[in-house]
């Protein structure tokens, strides 16, 4: 414990206590605090402010592959619930329950959206005529609510801010393109925006979205080696087309039911973000997201001269689209080090009196703690330097989750290595049997199905002929 | 009717129904549809696309001013809403209750906010310590739920979408300051971003939010001569400060209670600028808001070149910045013409061989219907034209506007002026009664106090000595 009260007061050392570590962090980095209801979460600005420029870049992709953005009513009527058989299964038991509005009982309850797949399903069925009105291709950035017993900030709360993407096709092929497109945008995304390398592939039928033909998720490493789902993409196949009437005129002159996907990210990345990147000292955000990608903090600031230039390399730092915090409270230097680096804060930029002289700037980067001196007002290194912190923070995370993907070909192989904060391949004889018989045993569930071939493998399990290999981990 | 039916099929006559051409409009242009609960809408990507120009404008402002955005949750326990108590009595009876969730019944029932104060309230409760923490300068872009009897999409839904900042400062004087200053944001965008003028002022009692201090109201004319209350600005001095013990410890040692303001804006706004601006043919979007700024039509579009041409200068106008569009659909250029003016596009601009051959393009602006040829990729002029069409947008509106406001010293005069679609000003004694009687006899309710002089005035209704003059429209 020692190590870390050297840096963050009140703060567990996480390699002793990574879930109090991440508590610690997000509550005095005043990223979130808990609401009045239990189970939610008040997103606080510098909390909230990574979650805008995750829903900008987000956006960007979007439009890129022509996806639009709508909105969809908060309520939906229970009956709407009940059409398709797996979905309500999955979902009724966690909804939270609208029955009384305006004074009145309601005649129907209304079930406030824990997913918005039937609603929307709804919608286009009204809007799809022929072919020639598809593909539709909307998302919506919303709440939802799911009432779940154990819960913690970002990671799972009953209500949470998500985008979810619903599309309808006119073929299999098409729906199954986007559903994989999709995919790929998310991965592109974690990658090069939030910096997180992760495992794309499809989920077993246990794990998959109630009411889906496939569910393919993306999976990511946390420090302590356990995995968390930060995106799915799901075929539907045409069992909502299905149950809400979604047909189309086809060219040929048939009515067809039409094939259709759906695909969502939520606030978890940001929980996803903190346990993939932070250290002893507190929060590491990629620049990318980082709410503040410069902080300036100017030294002897009372010192004739100081301010102005702080004020100057802020400004300069604007121009060139940085977005920067000038940091002239009434505090020592060293005090404001802290609170920054706790903070995440990509690249700090001192600047003192003989750094004005001289022309210079010292400027340290997070990831990596190392100091280095400028040019003073240098724009353009500190617009390489943000780039360079991206991508190292990228590699760091890949060799790290690269050094943790073990093989095993037994139950305790399998425990053995998530024990020690590893994901782990194993064959699989494909029953639901084998699947549950490790989770009971390790506490390790399927993330996804591996693209490795499992010829001449036999199932980590039962023994028996292996189709496939699966990676296995420990889950938040 | 045989006017309308030249321009755009199954839209009513603006002049003969306003309403139903709202309604029709709405619809056809799909900027939103009805949900499958009464009340409710859904915002289709088009409607959507205005009301992401809308936020984006407005958290360009609120920034300039230091408004942080944040989230806080959508459940609110019944018994904080029972805090405040003219707070309650106003909202109790529309708001939709969670009773059950997870399958079981809840000890206490939640609300669906209708509006954030007291959950924020708590919230900043526990973040003031000191003057130091002050002032909290917070927005929230949010869903809000208020259970209506009457609706129309965007004017009064059950759900809809705003935002509502909220604040809290150590003296009266900055909570004062800060409800005027946002008002003036409001005031400065509406007329900028959406082009339309407003009249700004204190609301009487009667109409004040529930639970403040004081409310001041934007109010903007529409087409019909109603008006409707674009956005509001509460100063709530301290008396949610009072009901969620919102206590500071001040400069001079002294634990003192905070003084609060709150202020919003709308998917209302939508409505706003559809009913300030439309016209027969459909919707007339301003630039700033509009999705798609510019159309580009090709004519014979099949001949060698064109097409070519036309995506040149789509790239050539995205790379200016402007949101374009290329209408390449198989269609005729009249029908695109057609549509295209209906969903208000602010330009278009026509390009076939003729033009290419020529070096020239045909420009068309929306609100005036003009049509000037210019140089093939003028993206400057192009770029003038939508600041052209802008202001003259407003500049259109605000004459309108200004032509329609009327003076009565009656309750006949009132009843006469809004009934030829005017505002009218009235001199009033103060009391509720003769707000009441005017609201009984015309419909009119009072929109916003003036700043003109009640001096040697007598009271409209019931001719006592006047304490100031009141603008009266029928509302929205």
């Amino acid at each position: 414990m020692a190590k870390e009260k050297q840096f963050v007061k009140d703060v567990a050392d996480m390699e002793v206590d990574f879930p109090q570590w991440y508590t610690d962090v997000i509550l005095k980095t005043e990223l979130v605090d808990y609401g009045p209801v239990k189970g939610t979460m008040v997103i606080r600005p510098y909390g909230y402010a990574i979650w805008e420029n995750i829903q900008n870049e987000l956006n960007k992709r979007f439009k890129k592959v022509g996806v639009k953005n709508a909105y969809f009513p908060l309520l939906i009527p229970e009956s709407y619930l009940k059409k398709e058989a797996e979905h309500v299964e999955g979902f009724a038991p966690e909804v939270a329950v609208v029955t009384h509005a305006g004074g009145n009982k309601l005649q129907e309850p209304l079930v406030i959206r824990p997913t918005s797949e039937t609603i929307i399903c709804d919608m286009f069925a009204k809007w799809m005529e022929s072919y020639r009105d598809l593909p539709i291709i909307i998302n919506q950035w919303a709440n939802v609510m799911r009432w779940e017993k154990t819960t913690r900030p970002f990671l799972r709360t009953s209500e949470f801010l998500w985008q979810e993407g619903h599309t309808v096709h006119a073929t299999h092929e098409e729906a199954e393109a986007e559903t994989q497109l999709m995919l790929n945008v998310y991965k592109e995304f974690a990658e090069n925006a939030l910096a997180i390398p992760v495992l794309t592939g499809k989920k077993t039928e246990k794990e998959k979205f109630a009411g889906a033909v496939a569910t393919y998720g993306m999976e990511a490493m946390m420090l302590d080696g356990k995995s968390l789902q930060a995106g799915t993409s799901h075929y539907l196949g045409q069992n909502f087309a299905k149950s809400f009437n979604m047909k189309f005129l086809d060219k040929d002159g048939e009515l067809k039911y039409g094939y259709s996907s759906s695909w969502g990210v939520s606030t978890r990345l940001i929980g996803a973000l903190i346990m993939a990147h932070g250290d002893q000292r507190g929060l590491v955000i990629p620049p990318v997201v980082a709410p503040i990608q410069v902080v300036i903090i100017p030294v002897a600031m009372h010192k004739e001269g100081v301010l102005d230039k702080a004020n100057e390399l802020k400004q300069a730092f604007e121009n060139a689209g940085i977005r920067v915090e000038l940091d002239s409270r009434d505090a020592s230097p060293g005090w404001k080090f802290n609170e920054w680096e706790m903070k995440g804060v990509p690249v700090r930029v001192e600047v003192g009196p003989r750094d004005i002289e001289n022309g210079k700037m010292m400027v340290m980067r997070r990831d990596t703690l190392e100091k280095q001196e400028y040019a003073l007002g240098d724009v353009n290194a500190i617009l390489d330097l943000l780039k360079v912190v991206q991508s190292n923070m990228l590699e760091k995370s890949r060799k790290m989750r690269d050094s943790r993907i073990k093989e095993a070909d037994s139950i305790e192989g399998i425990l053995q290595a998530v024990e020690t904060k590893n994901f782990v391949k194993a064959p699989w004889c494909g029953c639901r049997e084998c699947e549950d018989k490790i989770k009971e045993q390790t506490q390790a569930t399927s993330r996804i199905i591996s693209e490795d071939s499992a010829e001449n493998k036999v199932c980590a399990v039962c023994g028996k002929k292996a189709e496939k290999v699966v990676v296995y981990a420990r889950a938040y």
